[in-house]
């Protein structure tokens, strides 16, 4: 079923993880009661809500995030609204660019994302090709990551390609992410790639907007849209962060919060869905001075494994790994803030229970990149899907502050006191103001922006055109004629070389943007922790670190004699006290019942009272990946537990201290 | 400015108290820079992003909620989407009844809402009969709750109105909220209100529809809203969450999430607000029995401030404060489930700061009441702005789990194994269903559906009709004919009386759902926080509990002498050792200064390290609202700083145990 092992090493059972998330209800699709009404449609899918231990799971993850990157780093935390009026996102570029290309089958009416049916096709085809030579075919290709929906390869057609083609194919696969419309219509028409649903021919892609779209206010007038990612909100606070900064450089924000795209194709599961919760941090920089960062000796000794842009373009997909020191003096990693996060990022997913050799950062190829970035790192995590995308690592550059400075006339800069005065010398020009009214009437103003607009290279060749011709035209794109330019002569413009002293420095900051996808990690960290006991596929485990685990300790009364409730009680409210969760599981069922229904909801400890706690005033703990207990009293095995939820202590080391306990059978199957 | 007094007992200065919450960054409009940009419009109001300190305060409310329900209470978090497909607000009611009355003034353009239309305009001329009677004028009436905009009530104009005019409109404000569209269009032309804008005549009022309206899929075809509550995904969700509980009554789900109502006139702040976050319970209760609830003994003695339903029909606004174990016992309250939840609503909001002194509990009118609850009590908190409802604790019977039960045909219902058997007799039509096919084929579903629907004395009456003319007709909606019945003969049905033994009982739960509005009780609490030292408006306190403060410590270098950095560093790694948030501000400020400014920010206590601290390892501990220090070890003032974060100790206490300490000048303004 799957290209991946599981905990234990042996291949990943989906269907056997699957079943466990969906009995123990970590998360379920939405409104999974309506499929059957008579009104539904397909178009609801993508929607997923979390049930009791995956809202705890998420709300572990969240808060490590927050004690790891905003706690640690004094980050301004924003709650911003997800509702965000047009003209912000049309100055952001998600308007016009925010979209998938998608192919429409004019016969079935079905929609498919464009990239996803020619890599659905090529992979098809060259498993048919080794199938055609005897090899074996693994249901997942071995090498590219395989985010994309594999909803059409079922029968393999055994057909052989000659060998360009099968180098040609692969070659595609590993930079499929770099083709843009044009270039995947192409494709299609050359390689007869069809409708996998009834092999109907497709029409060239259109690009599809992502976002989701709404009206605000009673005139059901003012167009609206779900944020696509938390960023924007803070970008446009820029200045009032800045300020709440004492005006100090760097500093960062962040934001937890959903975000919604409107996917062409959502999954099943929770890879792919159109309602998201974020975890957002926007790194403020000075662009100058190499983008240093001032805690960057503290993680250069952290090795990395990473799959480069040039790796991928020239169609291999071999990692290496670095360590982030050297990554950046190699400038494989353009810079030390950048390098920093990749490195935060590495140490954070390790925290909450990744395992590390399912690992990667894969750099972006350039038309891969949304339209704000000039460089992005993904930290991709392997699950039985393939290679998934579960952070973003974007370098914005001075992106977003410009443009929404450019659209609304404020200043997102920062302007700073030098340490020694500096003498600029630059082009400057000055317009006639009095003669630019009566010439140009509306459009004086337009030809103001015009001449602001310039830059010292255009007036250095613009000073030479006017001394010479004794007029200009330059590019005006707001004149009320449309001509898009104007014309200025000598006695309405100079054009000179001026040189000023300067005290302070304006500049615009870049942006660093680590950006989480909170349920993509649950959902991969919840398969790096799925394995089963033995050869009984019955009885599963979810090796969840204590931090992140949903409840941290069972507590088991042996059976319903009443005696047995005041120890539980105090127990628990001693657990409660020490900020440790616990749930109390008195039902009828078998203690090894029990345990098992635990270990599948990922509890690290279980905690007995039995009739022995009631003479001797002891119980005992166990422990839920070696199924082994200890026996000691209630303030001993307490304080192991702290210690062992805080990490100050492991599991054998407490096993050294505290006597064994072979009492009770733990052995059996979860119901 | 306003009714309401501050914390020190002056009236509430409400500009004063607004700089601060902006100046400190609490929170702001939303894209406040795209106000000036050339395409913003006045419908993308009632939008707000939280700064820094909100944020802060926002969470720490949630996290105390979180404690105070779900952990205590072990009721089951969910977190489900806030896109919702059609259909299910089709059925939960909310597509045909979620709406506001809305006039338009078919000249000018503007919408008005019906209720606040006819609100201002009585208010407006009851303030000018009491200038014509040379009465003080306040600006706010004196009873009524005025969470109504309060946009035209500027120009009181003098004019006298009769007593029996007088007695009338106070009448209608009291029982503002019960009036519907019909009703108050009655109001409106009867009265000649009119749009306070211009002058003009308004049009009759029509609903207009709450719900931010979307589509999904790439097909644009599929219509999906913004929850506009997030109490559906808990209903839909019953049957999982039952399951998850073992099957076990009663239970509580809990949801926090953001939520969205497409308000027709939003407020500038946070109290009537278009996107914001809520926390809600859903408590699933068996209907039988009074609705019991175990812990009620827990809370009976707390006694509440109610305004109840019949007092306000009465035309009164007087408050009366009783035990909630009498106001159940009196039927004031309609049950124990009911009552359990008000007193617990009662305990948090004075648990993270509320003045007891502004909290009432009033009951919903009959008209006022949402579409699906029969009984309601909202918790209002009193602002400059009036009474505003904070917390809704609704009985939504067993409205939401039947209406989806029947739409989707999923038991939503509870199987319980009775104690001992009984015997039921009742009227059971049964439908010789080979012949049922051959006569209405298509239609055979239809009469099924309808035969079930029969309840037991349409039974009995049908049984009569049956047996004497040998054929009924009975209703039908959904026969292919449009016809909306079916007839049927002796010979298709019958219908006889049964007898048999019943050993299980099923039921539909009612559900008791207290739901709070984060955003408007984080403002209120913001306001019953607020007050100014001395007679200096300048020198501004926000006294917020540790429990809920931003930030609980500040850490103050005397200056910026370089040997102070590593102590501060070793009491802020301590403090975060025992989960205490602070933060450093290293600025060039003086002290009262950086006092002053924390002051304004809520923090409640404040570290000194100064040039004794090197000699004698000794640190200073201000408390805010006093100003008082003491000064003692490290050790000891961490100490200290534990127990009062923790409220295991009062700053009095501290006092007498420690050394007062006057070295420094705290007498500040902020800036």
């Amino acid at each position: 079923m799957s290209g991946t092992n599981d905990r234990s090493g042996r291949p990943f059972n989906r269907e056997n993880f699957e079943s466990v998330l969906r009995r123990r209800f970590f998360f379920t699709e939405s409104f999974e009661i309506y499929r059957t009404a008579p009104k539904w449609t397909g178009d609801n899918g993508g929607l997923f809500d979390y049930g009791p231990p995956g809202c705890a799971l998420q709300a572990n993850i969240v808060d490590l995030w927050r004690k790891h990157f905003v706690l640690e780093e004094d980050m301004l935390e924003l709650d911003c609204t997800i509702l965000t009026p047009e003209d912000v996102f049309k100055t952001s570029g998600h308007v016009d660019r925010f979209a998938d290309w998608m192919c429409k089958d004019p016969v079935r009416g079905d929609y498919l994302r464009a990239d996803h049916l020619v890599e659905n096709a090529l992979e098809a085809r060259l498993k048919g090709d080794k199938a055609a030579r005897g090899e074996t075919v693994k249901t997942e290709g071995p090498t590219k990551d395989a985010k994309k929906a594999k909803t059409a390869v079922k029968d393999v057609k055994a057909t052989k390609l000659d060998d360009a083609t099968v180098t040609e194919f692969e070659e595609i696969l590993a930079k499929i992410d770099n083709y843009d419309g044009d270039a995947l219509g192409e494709l299609i028409k050359r390689l007869d790639i069809r409708n996998p649903t009834g092999n109907g021919e497709v029409l060239p892609p259109v690009p599809f907007n992502l976002m989701f779209k709404s009206s605000i206010g009673p005139s059901s007038a003012a167009p609206i849209y779900l944020r696509p990612e938390t960023a924007q909100g803070q970008f446009l606070n820029f200045r009032k962060l800045l300020e709440f900064n004492n005006n100090s450089m760097p500093f960062a924000s962040a934001s937890i919060g959903k975000s919604y795209r409107n996917e062409i194709s959502p999954r099943a599961g929770l890879l792919r869905v159109r309602e998201f919760l974020m975890a957002e941090v926007e790194h403020f920089v000075d662009p100058d001075g190499g983008k240093k960062h001032a805690r960057f000796s503290e993680v250069e000794h952290i090795e990395l494994t990473l799959l480069d842009r040039d790796t991928q373009l020239s169609g291999q997909t071999s990692l290496r790994t670095i360590a982030v020191g050297e990554a950046v003096k190699q400038k494989v990693i353009d810079n030390e803030t950048l390098g920093y996060f990749l490195a935060r990022t590495h140490l954070f997913l390790l925290r909450i229970g990744v395992d590390r050799t399912k690992l990667r950062f894969r750099q972006h190829m350039a038309n891969e990149m949304a339209h704000y970035a000039c460089d992005c790192w993904d930290a991709e995590l392997q699950t039985s899907s393939g290679w998934i995308e579960c952070v973003g690592c974007a370098d914005r550059s001075a992106y977003d502050l410009t443009v929404h400075a450019k659209r609304t006339g404020e200043k997102l800069t920062v302007q700073e006191r030098r340490p020694e005065p500096v003498e600029i010398t630059e082009w400057v020009a000055v317009l006639e103001k009095k003669k630019l009214g009566p010439k140009f009437r509306k459009d004086a103003k337009a030809v103001e922006s015009a001449v602001a607009a310039l830059d010292q290279s255009s007036l250095e060749t613009l000073q030479g055109s006017l001394k010479s011709d004794g007029s200009i035209t330059i590019p005006a794109p707001d004149m009320g004629d449309g001509s898009g330019s104007a014309s200025l002569t000598a006695d309405l413009l100079t054009i000179e070389k001026v040189t000023r002293i300067e005290h302070t420095r304006e500049y615009t900051p870049n942006v660093i943007e680590p950006s989480f996808g909170i349920g993509r990690i649950l959902y991969s960290l919840l398969e790096h922790s799925y394995w089963y006991r033995g050869e009984d596929t019955a009885r599963c485990v979810l090796s969840l670190p204590p931090a992140v685990a949903p409840t941290k300790v069972l507590l088991l009364p042996l059976s319903s004699n009443a005696s047995f409730s005041p120890v539980i009680a105090k127990v628990s409210k001693s657990l409660r006290a020490m900020g440790v969760s616990s749930k109390v599981d008195s039902s009828g069922a078998t203690i090894g019942k029990r345990y098992s229904r635990n270990d599948e909801l990922g509890t690290p400890f279980g905690i007995t009272v039995d009739f022995e706690t009631l003479q001797k005033d002891t119980i005992t703990l166990r422990e839920r990946d070696s199924t082994k207990q200890v026996r000691a009293s209630i303030d001993e095995i307490l304080k192991a537990v702290k210690n062992l939820v805080d990490e100050t202590e492991t599991w054998t080391e407490v096993q050294k201290r505290l006597p064994e306990f072979t009492g009770q059978d733990t052995d059996e199957t979860a119901s």
